[in-house]
C-alpha cells in the first residue's frame, strides 16, 4: 500500500469505477408490484401491441368519413346502424358506405369504418336510422393500433429506474416478472471502542453509532441489499475477521470509524492485507471526507470503502462515491438538479473539492442556497441541509449570486 | 348529488381538504431501521446532549490555552503530561497550569484543559515532558456539550419526511422507535369489462389494467399503505360490495375505470349513494382529467376519488389531488421544484388548468423544459416525462423561453 499521494475526487472516481468491475452485473428478477424504484437490466419489447385494435377515444357512432362531408347542425347526413359495439369484447361488424355503428369509449372500431362521431352530435331518427349532424376527417377520435406501442419495439430501454409510469406501462403490456439489476449485497462495519448502539444507555466518553444507521438508509435509498450490519470494538481480530466474512456474503464492505491516527491505520492496512490488489486510495481530496479509503479483492469480487469516522463526512463520501458509482455502473439517469444562487460568499477548498451543504429557499429570481456555516462536523446540520454543491479543488470560491447546481439530499 | 357545475382545481383541492379531515390522523410507530421515507409525527427533544462531553477534534495534548502563549517551532513550552484518556472511556484526569494530558480524536478532554494542541506541533521531552511547538486560543480543536444538539431542545420538528441524514440522528439520540403518522390505509379498484391483468392471455376488444399498478405504485411513492386492489367488472352489485368493503377496511378507496359515459354515471351514483354526505365534486375543469370524482363518507371516515378511466390522466389527478391532500394534510415540504424555461410555446388550457408533461435537457442557459407533443393520451408518453408544469386555467399560454416551474415525476 504506502500510498502517499491523496487523490483527487476525479481519480477516486475512475480508479473505484475500474475496480467496481469486478462486481459481477447479474440480473434479478422481481414482480411487477415491487418493482419501484428498481432498476430495469434488460431493454424491454414489446409482445403486443397498444392498443391491439383501432379503438374509439369518444362515445358515438364509427362511420365512413366521407359519409359526413358538409353534414352540419342544421344539415344532418343519416346514416343506417348496423349495430353496437360491445365494451371489452371483438367486433364481427363491418361498416359499409351508408352506415354506422355505435362504438363505447375505449371500444373496438369495426372494420370499414374510419371516424368516429361523438354521440353529442347524433340522434337517433325513424327506424336504425341516425342523423349525423357533425362533419369529421379519417381518423377522427380513432386510436390506431400499435399508436402507443408497436409490438417488437423497445418501449422501455435498460438502466431505467422504474417509477410507478413505467409499473404501469410493464403491467400494460402483460409483463408481471421484470428483470431488474441484481442489487449489491452489502455489510455495513462500524468500528470504535466508544460506540453504543441506540437503544442502549450510554455513559461518559462514549458516543452513539450512527454511521451504520445512516449508511444503511443511504443503500435502501440506493436500493442496495444490506445483507449485515453490526458495530465492532477496535480490536484487530474481531475486525479482520468481519472483513473476511464480509469478502464471502458481500459485493460490498462500508467500514467507518478509526477516526484516530492509529485507528484509521488499522482499518487501511486490514483492507489491504485481506484484498488483492488492495488499497487503490488512502485519502480523497474532499473536505470534508479526507480519511477515504478505497479497496478492492479480485478473488472475492468485494469492493471495499473506508468512510471517514466523522458522521457528517461519512454521509457525504457516501453521496459521492458509493451513491455514484452505483449509478455510474448502472447509467442510472439522475433527477434533474436544481441551479440555483448562491446566498453567501463562499471561499474555495484550497485544493481540495469542497461539498458544501445548502439550504435552500424561494426567492423571485428563482432558488437562493444558503451555505449551512458554523461547524459543518455537527451532525444535526445535515438535517437542515436540502442539497449540495461541489466546488472544483481549483476554484477560487463563490461569490454570493453565483449560479451553482445543487444536488438533492 | 347532481352537481351541474365541474370545479377548477383549486375548488376542488379546498373541498378535499376538509373532507380529509373526516380521516383520524393517528400515530404509528416504526424502528428507526424502517423510518427511511416515513413522516414524523411528534416533534422529537433531545434526552441528551450530543456531545454529551467535552470532546476533542484531533489527536493531540489537552492543555490551558494560555500555557501555550508565544509557543512556536523553535521556543515551545514544556508541559508536565499527568496521563492519557482511553477512547470510548470516561477520565478523572485534572489539568492543572502546567500540565497536559493525551487525548486521542473523539476522547473526552479532562478537567481543567480548555483547548487541545495537536500532535504533529508536540514533542516527547524527558522523563513525562512534551514540548509544545503551537500557541492555541481556548475552544481550539474542542467540542463543547450540547455543541451539536443540546438536552431538552427538539431537534427535528413534525412533518419532516425522513431522510438517512434523520435516521443517523435519530438513531445518534439512543431512540429506537419513531413516532410516524399512521399511513392511509388504501383500497384501489380499477372496474371495466374489458380490463384484463398482467399475466393473462389478452383478446382482441380487451385492454390491460394498468391503472391500478400505477396507482398502486404511487401509494408507495407517497408511503401509503395499500391494503386491497383489484380488478372488477362493470357490474352494479359487485361494485357496491367492493365499495362497502372499502368503507371499513380504509381511509380512502380510489376508484378508476368507467371510461364510456353510462358507466361513469354509475360510478359516481354509487360513490354518492354509499357515502353520506357523498360526493362534493363531480367533473373538474383540468386537462386531462375531466372526469374525476370525490366523495366522502362521514360514517366509515373514508375519502373515495374516482380516478379517470385514461390511464395518463388518471396517474396525473393521483399526483394532483391524492398525492397533494396527504402531503397538504401532514404538512410535508415537498423537495424544491425545477425553474426551466419551456422549449416551445403552448396554448393555455382555455378555462381549464393544464398538467403539460415534459422532457428536461440541459442547455447554457439552465433548464429546457421541452412539451411532450402528440397524442397525450398514450400511455407510453409517460415514461418518457420528466416532469409537468401547470398552465392556469385563465392563462394564456406558455411562450418558447418562458421559466416554468417543473415538478418532477
Amino acid at each position: 500500500m504506502r500510498l502517499l499521494k491523496v487523490d483527487s475526487l476525479e481519480e477516486a472516481r475512475n480508479k473505484l469505477l475500474r475496480a467496481a468491475e469486478v462486481i459481477p452485473a447479474g440480473i434479478a428478477s422481481c414482480t411487477v408490484q415491487d418493482a419501484l424504484g428498481m432498476i430495469l437490466a434488460e431493454d424491454l419489447i414489446a409482445n403486443e401491441s397498444i392498443p391491439m385494435f383501432r379503438k374509439s377515444t369518444v362515445d358515438g357512432y364509427a362511420v365512413l368519413a366521407k359519409d359526413t362531408s358538409g353534414a352540419s347542425e342544421t344539415i344532418p347526413s343519416f346514416l343506417q346502424c348496423i349495430g353496437e359495439v360491445e365494451m371489452g369484447k371483438p367486433t364481427t361488424l363491418k361498416v359499409a358506405p351508408g352506415q354506422c355503428a355505435y362504438v363505447p369509449t375505449g371500444g373496438m372500431i369495426p372494420n370499414g369504418a374510419d371516424a368516429m362521431v361523438m354521440v353529442e352530435f347524433s340522434e337517433p331518427y325513424g327506424t336504425g336510422q341516425v342523423a349525423i349532424h357533425d362533419s369529421v376527417s379519417p381518423g377522427r377520435s380513432v386510436i390506431n393500433i400499435g399508436d402507443d406501442v408497436m409490438a417488437g419495439s423497445v418501449y422501455l430501454r435498460k438502466g431505467k429506474r422504474l417509477r410507478p409510469q413505467e409499473i404501469g406501462v410493464i403491467a400494460s403490456m402483460g409483463v408481471v416478472e421484470v428483470p431488474i439489476v441484481r442489487p449489491w449485497r452489502v455489510t455495513i462495519l462500524s468500528t470504535g471502542d466508544e460506540l453504543i448502539p441506540a437503544g442502549q444507555t450510554i455513559s461518559a466518553g462514549e458516543i452513539r453509532d450512527s454511521n451504520s444507521y445512516t449508511a444503511a438508509a443511504q443503500c435502501e435509498k440506493y436500493g442496495l441489499d444490506v445483507v449485515d450490519k453490526r458495530i465492532l470494538p477496535d480490536d484487530e481480530s474481531t475486525i479482520r475477521q468481519a472483513i473476511i466474512n464480509a469478502k464471502e456474503n458481500s459485493d460490498l464492505l462500508i467500514i467507518s470509524g478509526g477516526s484516530s491516527q492509529g485507528k484509521k491505520d488499522m482499518t487501511a492496512d486490514l483492507l489491504d492485507q485481506l484484498a488483492s490488489p488492495g488499497v487503490f486510495t488512502h485519502g480523497i481530496a474532499v473536505k470534508p471526507g479526507k480519511p477515504t479509503i478505497l479497496s478492492v479483492d479480485e478473488e472475492s469480487k468485494t469492493l471495499m470503502v473506508g468512510l471517514p469516522g466523522h458522521p457528517v463526512a461519512a454521509m457525504i463520501i457516501f453521496e459521492l462515491l458509493v451513491g455514484w458509482i452505483w449509478q455510474k455502473i448502472n447509467d442510472i439517469k439522475n433527477p434533474p438538479s436544481i441551479l440555483a444562487n448562491i446566498g453567501n460568499n463562499v471561499h474555495g477548498g484550497s485544493g481540495r473539492t469542497m461539498c458544501l451543504l445548502v439550504e435552500m429557499s424561494e426567492s423571485p429570481a428563482g432558488w437562493v442556497a444558503t451555505p449551512i456555516l458554523g461547524n459543518s462536523g455537527l451532525l444535526s446540520t445535515l438535517t437542515h441541509a436540502d442539497g449540495y454543491t461541489l466546488i472544483g479543488a481549483n476554484q477560487e470560491g463563490l461569490n454570493k449570486g453565483q449560479t451553482v447546481e445543487i444536488t438533492v439530499l
